[in-house]
């Protein structure tokens, strides 16, 4: 608790925390962080895209654990920075009791999973999926370049770390469940099944723009209200699409040029949905797509779909690795806990397709994340780490 | 022609025209057209708001005829700027007959008809309706305060000048129609009847900021949401509310904070509606509030209205004015020009509650205003000054 509090100081701002990756604060928490793994008797790396990585002295078989430590735009103090103290404390814990002494567990702090320059950047990296020409051209909302800020952080040409061939079992990694589930059901951790999928685009509006006062409702060609028709229409069709446990949002909605006197001539509106099931994610983007060629087809204004991403598939987490998460949580939360998929993405999705990965979540305070607000019980950020710290133990006893 | 050329010259871009209230191209086009005033043998003055003022050295009953020449943040070429240009050409054409040499006529550039400080300026500091503290509290989008803008201009401190009382039989002012009627009736030239009415407020929408992936879709309360289904709501309202020329806009939609994977929780609707019936206005906003409140009422997300300023309610030309620019649009243009409503607001509103005020209108192609494209046709622009320049003198001439 002493060291997760010591994160938090590094970019406190109300009850929440604003740690963007690359920022002198962020990059001032991985020097602090690379200290407290030497401290704890581990080998510790800031390497070329700022993943902060320990290594024990011991041999493998090893389990990494982790999370990532750079935060929203305004984000919570917990999202990501408890799973990276929680290494932290397993690798000290194990290192600490004579019978698992000897056990090697590596905790690492990834860079960039909220996307501030570059998705999960350092994941990818470590993965070797990063390409050169994403790392080119990524920046951040201000257009910073990624390779700029890389080398005010005095990065540049520094060795990117990969993942040493044959050394682990597996990836863990915890975090703040971020919705309400385990609240609501009054259980106090969850082991989870899979991550959800995601899909996401941008539909543009294409009218024309014109005088508010001069031009009868006739002849508009308006962006903006072909923007809301849209929206209406397509949360209708979702709503005939979805699971019980779809979501889906509108993240952004823009008008142009967004004066009261001029009638807008273009219109955007960033959506995302989300299910562990990817046929029914590409149902929903169908209709998507069909609703927008209808309305093109009918006019007055031209709307066209842009996928902003490859979609997400949904990623399943190691079967092995949840058994031992299970036990662990059966052992110190008897039938307190359950297991569930995860609907937000984690540095886990891109681990999955490398090592056997699983994940634990503890429960988010009102479900509430991605915003000050965030927060959890001490008795479950204390609960959630001794269940990792003796599934890793038992994952790697095991081994 | 020559006259009107020149000023387009002055933040000329593209095919349109950027010349921003107070900007430094804002103040050398008001220096040059000084200068011409001063060329015709007029006074000129620049006085402590931007305004230039012409004088006649004859003695009244004078005309005051003018428009602004300030411009949208990516204006026409002809909105504002053509009615400046016809004032000086009827001062000019006037004083070289020597039938009408003797009759005064006052032409005038008014400051910031387009709002980017504070709307319609110099009008108001002309007719002395202007309060200190909307000078004191008015700012441009960048932030720039009025009184910041005046100083850098050089004008703090300067007299702003009054109407003179007793010298002006009536306000006159040519615009460009800014819509599309009388092309679509094939009319050279409209009499303008009336100014609509025009109501504008804010619609705030108070939701909970959450994250996209792991708030269950019947827990959200996003405020962007609310906001398309207000919009298509009031859409419906309206259109059974609304007369023929009724027209209504939603100038601008935002949705904070406006990222991906967050649930919006807040959201922000500008929407404005004109028409020349008051009570029709009147209902119009009755509706909204009521749907504001039902929305409300019936949660999760709270709605609220704020009015954006008082009303402008419609405005009545001047009779006897309209009879002598009929005329001379008869003898100019027989049976090819029109009645008709403003719908779109001018400096004209505000000199009506102080001098009798009338406006003359000629074709806009394809009613495109307040964009780069807006554009008239030579014939018309030419032709329309006549029918001011006839009127204008047989007004002098009768009063």
């Amino acid at each position: 608790m002493a060291d997760l509090r010591k994160l938090r100081t590094f970019g406190a701002t109300e009850n929440g925390v604003i740690r963007a990756t690359l920022s002198p604060v962020d990059m001032a928490s991985r020097q602090w962080l690379a200290e407290r793994m030497r401290a704890a008797g581990l080998d510790a790396t800031i390497d070329g895209v700022s993943n902060v990585l320990g290594r024990s002295p011991n041999d493998g078989p090893a389990l990494l654990i982790g999370s990532h430590s750079d935060t929203q735009p305004r984000g919570g103090w917990l999202d990501g920075a408890m799973g990276v103290i929680y290494a932290l404390e397993v690798a000290r814990a194990l290192s600490e009791d004579p019978a698992t002494a000897h056990l090697a567990v590596d905790p690492v702090s990834l860079a960039d999973e909220e996307s501030t320059f570059l998705s999960c950047l350092g994941t990818q990296s470590l993965c070797d999926v990063l390409s050169e020409e994403s790392v080119n051209s990524a920046q951040n909302a201000d257009g910073v370049a990624l390779t700029d800020a890389l080398e005010m952080a005095g990065l540049a040409g520094r060795e990117r770390l990969k993942l040493p061939p044959g050394r682990y079992r597996g990836y863990l990694e915890a975090h703040i469940e971020q919705g309400p589930h385990l609240e609501e059901k009054g259980h106090r951790i969850g082991v989870v099944t899979s991550i959800v999928g995601i899909h996401a685009c941008k539909v543009k509006f294409f009218g024309e723009q014109n005088h508010a006062g001069t031009t009868p409702m006739h002849r508009r060609k308006d962006a903006g209200v072909a923007m809301f028709e849209f929206a209406t229409r397509l949360r209708a069709l979702f709503e005939k699409l979805a699971g019980d446990a779809t979501v889906w949002t509108f993240g952004n909605a823009t008008v142009f040029p967004g004066a009261q006197s001029i009638i807008p001539g273009f219109a955007e509106l960033l959506i995302q949905f989300r299910d562990s099931n990817d046929e029914r994610l590409n149902s929903m983007m169908h209709a998507l797509e069909e609703l927008a060629a209808r309305m093109t087809a009918g006019g007055p204004v031209e709307v066209q779909v842009k996928a902003e991403r490859d979609p997400i598939v949904a990623t399943q987490m190691d079967e092995t690795l949840q058994v031992h998460l299970a036990a662990s949580a059966q052992k110190h939360a008897p039938d307190a806990w359950m297991h569930m998929p995860s609907a937000a993405g984690h540095d886990a999705m891109i681990f999955a397709h490398h090592l056997p990965s699983a994940m634990l979540f503890i429960p988010s305070i009102g479900g509430v994340s991605h915003d000050f607000a965030e927060d959890s019980k001490e008795e479950d950020i204390v609960l959630g780490c001794q269940v990792l710290a003796d599934a890793a133990a038992d994952i790697l006893l095991s081994a």
